[in-house]
Parts: C-alpha cells; sequence; structure tokens
C-alpha cells in the first residue's frame, strides 16, 4: 500500500516520497518555490510558537521589516554583497514602470534593518536593542528540496546591537543555546555545536556558531546559525552610540536565525522505513483514533467509546483525531497515519470493546493493549516517552556516528562507507579546506569548543595543532 | 511635551503623528513600505492570535503558497489581471540571469492557488477546501501612508472551495461575519456591512461583500473584505469535480482578507487629541504602573508595593507595564503612556501610599482612586468597561454620522461640513456612479442589504428603485 522508497535503497527519493506522501508540501510553477500544505505548515506553527516564546523571554521584540532591499543598501556591506549577490532575485518593474534603482527581494535583512538602527540608536541608552522578525526570505538555489532548500523560506531572523565586543559575544552564544535546547527539548533532535571555520562563516561575520545534526543517511544537516557581525556592519550602516564618556562609538551586531528547513531536518534525523516519525511536541495529530466494526450496532457503541477518550484527552490538552472516514479500511487508515508520523494510534473493535480495552500502537515501535480506563493517565506519559525515547536513539546514533581519522584516506573510507561526524586534529588553511571539500565532498561542520590539551598533529597537513575539528558530508 | 497636530486642525497630519509618537511604525528607504516597530507588531500580534483562532474554528486550515507567480498564471484570468497589472512589482533577474518568464510578486493569490487546486480536487468528497495563509503582499501604490496604504502589507487571506452557488455564498457571509462581530468584540469597532456596488467589486469576482468603518475625521474606511468568486477562477483555472451524479462540474469558490489596515482603522476610529486609544484587548500593556517619589527610601517603599501589584495582576493574565525609568520625570512618562493609548494608567506616590491607595487614570476619560486592595477586582472590571465604552462612543459617532439626502447638492453639503455615510435611494448605472466619484469624490461603500418596501426615487436620476446604498468620501 505504501508508496515509499525504501531509505537503504534510496535516501533522497526516499526524502522526497514522504513529503509527498505524509501530505508534507506540493511542487509550485515557481522553480524552486514549494507549497507547504495543511499538514506540514501545522508543525511549522507548533515550532513558531515555541521559539517565539523563547526569543520573547529572552527580551527580544519582533518587528517587521519591508521585503524589499534598495540595491545600493545591499551594496554597502562589500563582504556580504559578494555572499549573497548570486543568489538574489531582483524587482526592476513597479507599477508599469522600471525602477530608478532596482530591489532586491530580502536574502536575509541585515543591510535594511542596519541602515535604519543608525537612525534609532543614538545613546548607550538605547542598547541594547533586540529585535527578530518572522518573515520569508529569497535565494535563488540551482538545486532545491521541499524544506531542506527551496529558493523562498520562512524562517526567523534575530538581530541585536550591543556596546561591546563582549556583550554581542554573549547574546550569540544564548541564541545558539536557545535553538540546541529548542532542538532537543521541543524536537528529540541531538546537535553539535562550535563555531564554524572561516570558509563557512556567514558573509561579513566576525565568526558564526552553528547547530548540526546527524540525518540517517549520515549525512550532516545544518540548523539554526547565531553570528557575531563585530563592527563590519555598523562601520557600513554608520551605526554609533554615544558611550557614557560621550565618546561616539560603532556599535557590535549580532544575528541569529532559524528557519523551515528544520521540519526537512525533523524528517531526515527521526524517519524510517515506513515514513515521517514526529516528535509529540510538533504532531499536529499526537493520537489518531481508530474504529474497526462490521455492523451499524458495533459502529454505534465504538463510535461513543471512542468518542468519549477524544474528549476525556482533549480536556488534557492533547491533540486528538478521530478518523470517523468509511470511505477507507482500517488497513489503509493504519499505513497511513503511520506515514504521517502520528506518535500513538489507538484502535478500537468489537473484541478490544468487550474487554474494555484498546490497542495502542506506538510510532516508535510497541505495540500493546491498555484498559479504557487507564489512557487519562497513560497517553500523557507515552506521548513524553516518545519524545524522550526519540532524542535517545538519534543520540545514540549521532554517538555511534562520530568518528576518528589519522588521515585522509581513512576519513573519506569511512565517510564513503558510514557517514557520520569524522573527528580530528586541524591545522589547514582556508585553501586546504577547500582542497579537501573538492576532492572528498566533505567539510568542516563545526570547530570544536574544546582544544585538545596535549599537542596533536594535523589529520591532512601534518602540523602542529590542539585545534579538533568535525568533518562530514552535509545536506 | 506632546508633538502632536490637533485633529480638527490637519487630521492627515495628526495621524502621521500619532503613528510616530506612538512608536508604531517607522518609514523605510523603500518607496511605500513601513517597518513595523515593536509596539505596532504587538498590536498586530494580537490580532492575528485572536482572528487565526477564529478561522481554526471555522474549519479553515493555515498553508503556505509562494510568494512570486508566474506572469503567465497571472494572465489566466483576464478580469482578476486587467484589476492588478498596474500595481505589480515584477521579479525579471534571478540568480544573476534574466528569467525566462518574469515574476509577478504576489498582490494576492489567488491564481497561484487555484493553479494547485486543480490537481488538488477530483471529486465531490474533495469538498469543501478551506484554507488560510498569513503573507506579505505587495501593491505599487502612488500615495500611501503607514497601515492606510502600503505598497506591501501583511495580511490573511482565505480562500475556500465549494461544489455549489448556495455553499460558496454561506461561507462568503460568514467570513464576513467573522470580520464584523471580530471587529465589534475586539477592536471596539461598529462596522456597516454589505455588497460593494460593481464598480467597486473585487477584480474576478461576482460580488463582495464589506466591513466599512468611520473615522473620526468623517471619512470613511474599507475593513475586512469577502468575495464570493463565483465560477469565474474555476473555468480559468480548470478547477473541476466529479458530483455525486459523476458529472464533471466548475467548483465554486470565495476569498476573504484582512490586513495590516486594520490598525489604521483602529487609529482612525478610535485616537483622539492626545493620541493613540487602544481597545484593551490589543493593548500591549494593558496597565502601565508609574512611580512618584523624591527620597531613595520613597523610592523603595512605592517600587515594592507597584512590584506587588504588577504580581498580582499579571496572575490574572492582565498585560502590566512597569515604569521604572529613573530618565525621565513621571510628567513624560504620563504624556507618553497617554500617545500610546494605554488603557489604565496606575500612579502610586508617598500620599497615596499613607492612604494605600492608588490613583487610576481610564485613557477613555475618567480619574479616580482606588484603594490597592481592590485592584486585583477593579482592574479586569475596568479594562473590559473601556473595552465597552470605546465601542459604544464609535457605535453612537457611527449612527449620528449617517444621515440622508434628498439630492447630489444636499450630499456634497453633508459630506463637506460633516462627512460620514449618506443613506440614498439608488437607480444609478455604473457610469453615473463614476461621475459622482469624479465630481465629489463620495463612492457607493455599501449597498444595504434591506430593501425598501415602498417605491423610491433614486437622489441622482430620479428613477424608481427599492435599493439604499450608502455614499461616503472613503480611504
Amino acid at each position: 500500500m505504501t508508496k515509499i522508497t525504501p531509505q537503504s535503497k534510496d535516501f533522497a527519493q526516499w526524502y522526497l516520497d514522504v513529503v509527498k506522501e505524509a501530505d508534507l508540501a506540493d511542487y509550485s510553477k515557481v522553480k524552486g518555490c514549494m507549497i507547504i500544505k495543511p499538514y506540514g505548515y501545522a508543525i511549522w506553527e507548533f515550532i513558531q510558537a515555541e521559539l517565539n516564546s523563547r526569543i520573547k523571554k529572552a527580551g527580544v521584540q519582533n518587528v517587521y521589516f519591508p521585503l524589499f532591499i534598495p540595491e545600493s543598501l545591499l551594496n554597502r556591506e562589500k563582504e556580504h554583497l559578494e555572499g549573497f549577490a548570486p543568489e538574489c532575485a531582483v524587482v526592476t518593474h513597479g507599477g508599469g514602470k522600471k525602477l530608478a534603482e532596482p530591489l532586491i527581494v530580502r536574502p536575509t535583512s541585515e543591510t535594511i534593518m542596519y541602515d535604519t538602527f543608525s537612525d534609532w540608536i543614538h545613546s548607550y541608552r538605547d542598547l541594547p536593542l533586540k529585535i527578530n522578525q518572522w518573515a520569508n526570505v529569497v535565494r535563488w538555489e540551482m538545486r532545491t528540496r521541499p524544506f531542506l532548500r527551496t529558493t523562498e523560506f520562512l524562517w526567523q531572523e534575530g538581530h541585536t546591537v550591543h556596546a561591546t565586543s563582549e556583550d554581542a559575544a554573549v547574546e550569540v552564544d544564548r541564541a545558539l543555546n536557545m535553538y540546541k535546547d529548542f532542538d532537543r527539548d521541543f524536537l528529540s533532535l541531538p546537535v553539535l555545536t562550535g563555531k564554524k571555520s572561516r570558509k563557512e562563516t556567514f558573509a561579513g561575520a566576525l565568526y558564526t556558531l552553528t547547530t548540526e545534526a546527524l540525518a540517517k543517511d549520515g549525512k550532516v544537516i545544518q540548523a539554526g546559525t547565531s553570528h557575531h557581525l563585530g563592527q563590519t556592519f555598523a562601520k557600513s550602516f554608520n551605526v554609533t552610540f554615544q558611550d557614557q564618556n560621550s565618546v561616539v562609538q560603532h556599535a557590535w551586531q549580532t544575528s541569529w536565525g532559524l528557519s523551515t528547513r528544520i521540519i526537512g531536518t525533523v524528517i531526515v534525523c527521526h524517519g524510517d522505513e515506513k515514513g515521517l516519525v514526529l516528535p509529540p511536541k510538533i504532531a499536529p495529530h499526537q493520537v489518531v483514533l481508530v474504529p474497526i466494526f462490521k455492523t451499524d450496532e458495533e459502529k454505534t457503541r465504538i463510535f461513543d467509546e471512542l468518542n468519549g477518550i477524544k474528549e476525556a484527552l482533549e480536556a488534557l490538552n492533547i491533540r486528538v483525531h478521530f478518523d470517523e472516514r468509511d470511505t477507507v479500511t482500517p488497513g489503509y487508515k493504519f499505513n497511513e497515519w503511520e506515514v504521517k508520523g502520528v506518535p500513538i494510534r489507538i484502535d478500537l473493535g468489537p473484541r478490544d470493546l468487550e474487554k474494555s480495552e484498546v490497542t495502542v500502537t506506538r510510532r516508535d515501535g510497541d505495540k500493546f493493549n491498555l484498559p479504557i480506563g487507564d489512557l487519562e493517565q497513560e497517553v500523557p506519559y507515552i506521548l513524553d516517552k516518545i519524545q524522550e525515547n526519540l532524542l535517545e536513539k538519534a543520540t545514540l546514533f549521532l554517538k555511534e556516528n562520530t568518528r576518528e581519522a589519522s588521515s585522509l584516506e581513512e576519513m573519506v573510507k569511512i565517510l564513503d562507507e558510514k557517514g557520520g561526524f569524522i573527528k580530528v586534529p586541524w591545522a589547514g588553511t582556508d585553501e586546504e579546506e577547500k582542497k579537501i571539500q573538492d576532492e572528498t565532498k566533505a567539510t568542516i561542520r563545526i570547530i570544536d569548543p574544546i582544544k585538545s590539551t596535549e599537542k596533536l598533529k594535523c589529520f591532512f597537513t601534518g602540523r602542529e595543532t590542539d585545534t579538533l575539528v568535525y568533518f562530514a558530508r552535509a545536506y
């Protein structure tokens, strides 16, 4: 019945099958742009609500800046421009006329925001400034995949301004830890965190911190990132303030973001041969009820019982869907909710009913009977258990697939056979890093924040170093 | 201290002053696009949350469709195209190359959505389809004003598909009533509702229902609208379904939307000489606490007391802001919170404290003392009263400013002197309606849903009619 390609056969195709069969997204007539369907968008809404509340708790306020950036503003910060110019969509006509100055559809909002910050900030009393926006952004992509890489995507972008580099660094760390905690608590996703190599740093930033998750195919995927922007933009956009001693200084800035790509991350990190596996906290339906019956009389009794269960569980703030359809078989329903990753399925047939029991199927494995009277106590507990179990499994997988290598050959061998992270001593240059990428498709995902206490030899150059990095092949 | 132009002197300038001084929005370097600042965006978030919950309760699901519409798709529905083509922003370049086909930045999403609906809908079982999206849209505007008319704005657009015209009509009514109830319950805004004249109907629609509010300057402002699209788009985009008898039919569609313009509507309908007046339900701070003290000892005692009040009120889910600033005077604070439209201000000074009292100032007028011990009981009650009082005042204003006229001259005289709605019998043609607009700037805002039981004479043409319409000068 399922139309999903096995992960082992073709992971990329498995991914596309899951997106389609779980009804998460659809293709559009616009190259590289997807349609997020109700089931996929509901997941995004749970992610938004939780992350938004964490952002606000950190004293960050939401705003909305224009979609369009005048070309001259984007051009103002050279390094940033070089990073984004190749990906820009350009509006040249408006209201039936050619525009005097082309407008760029925002690929990110540093330039349009910081030009305004120079008007908003005058004194140290105006700092820190902490804002965030939920918005769509556009980056022209050649090869796209729903959620993972799309020309238009949805995200939040936080932007803060501080009086000192240290204050900015604290905010960069805070945002990174917010993402890390959110990934763990809400998405059951363990991530490695640390600094990006210079080559992989955000265009214009002093440094970039990142959260990196491990997909089931052994490839690594970047989730949220947090950038210390130094004074680069402050100098280009004249973001200055008068300090306590009336001295005018350039401000220090940060930006940090997380996008709809995180939905793709959840799919590739938790999904299995049967389809999507959703952590309960982002599942649109946490529990699905499936009735099994032959006669009208059975149907009446079973529907009554299931309606009662639905009401009781909903009173506990559990999201319950009662699958009342009479146009498809129970088997078809079992398959559909499995593909859609629903954490708990509860089936009720005449024989169950006689024993006042239901059959509970956990999407993460187990199947067992439970007395109907126990559901109110057990279901919340099982949902928590599933949330934890997914995190444990993913953590174990991450641990088992983090290996060491003493040479490039050994690294490539492991990556070819197993994928995962390869932790190695590193003293290479940007050019040497690029050479490795060109030859092996592996990149430095993070620099380990913990330095080695003893001197090590770089696995590639042989130079002495105390720096450890994680290489991987990435999405 | 206040920099707000009196309403009576120059209402348009008063409006711009309020937007600026209440810190709602800022101008950007992009022509016609505004920046929504934290205080303004917080208001939008309350509006979104409440309306979103009402939309979901009606069984409508949220989705997200692409920002860009291929030119050929927009061209598919001729009448719709003619309505929107002059306002389009056009992307001609992407990823450094000229595009084979230009992309339109969505002015509204009928065309991009309905092209996909033809893939989603096959059988009567797929109907009704009810979706909504929260998104940014772009309409190139010549003369813009923050919130009221901007080139880019935020909105929700609902789109539904039905098997019959009657089903679609029920949905069009439901959406209109949702807006009307929302305006009344949440924004304290009374609105007149009814059908638009043909001239003012949404491009491509069979008919448009609208909610129209009355600003304090006597001009009328269109809030949410709801369109019966008939089969126009279904025919252009091939949205068909097989009915119960296996006959393929074109579907019937609706769309309905409400935008950030509603914030402008709240400003012009409730604002007064002192600035913004916010209905409590959308006030970012429902209560502001202002301490008044001279000595450190007084400060300690007063801060303790106010912190206690804050905690007690927040426990009742009231949004409280304690203005602890020591860089400005109490007088400055009074003015600032007045300009920002905060419903209740609570001041506490040493003499109040001796009597265990506070001074309560209602933004809608009253000022009185209250025992501190009564606040938990009184504040929720006062907030409700303010919400009701604003609605009552606006309802009275709407009633007093709805007049009749027996000739064009009389209507113009009333509009020049007082503004408001002019209710008149009408049997004119589209051309005659246009002539009135050209000569007097008045347009038909709504056609009264209630027909006259006796024959009347059209106030302009003298023809016999049972139709009554409301003319007004509008935003």
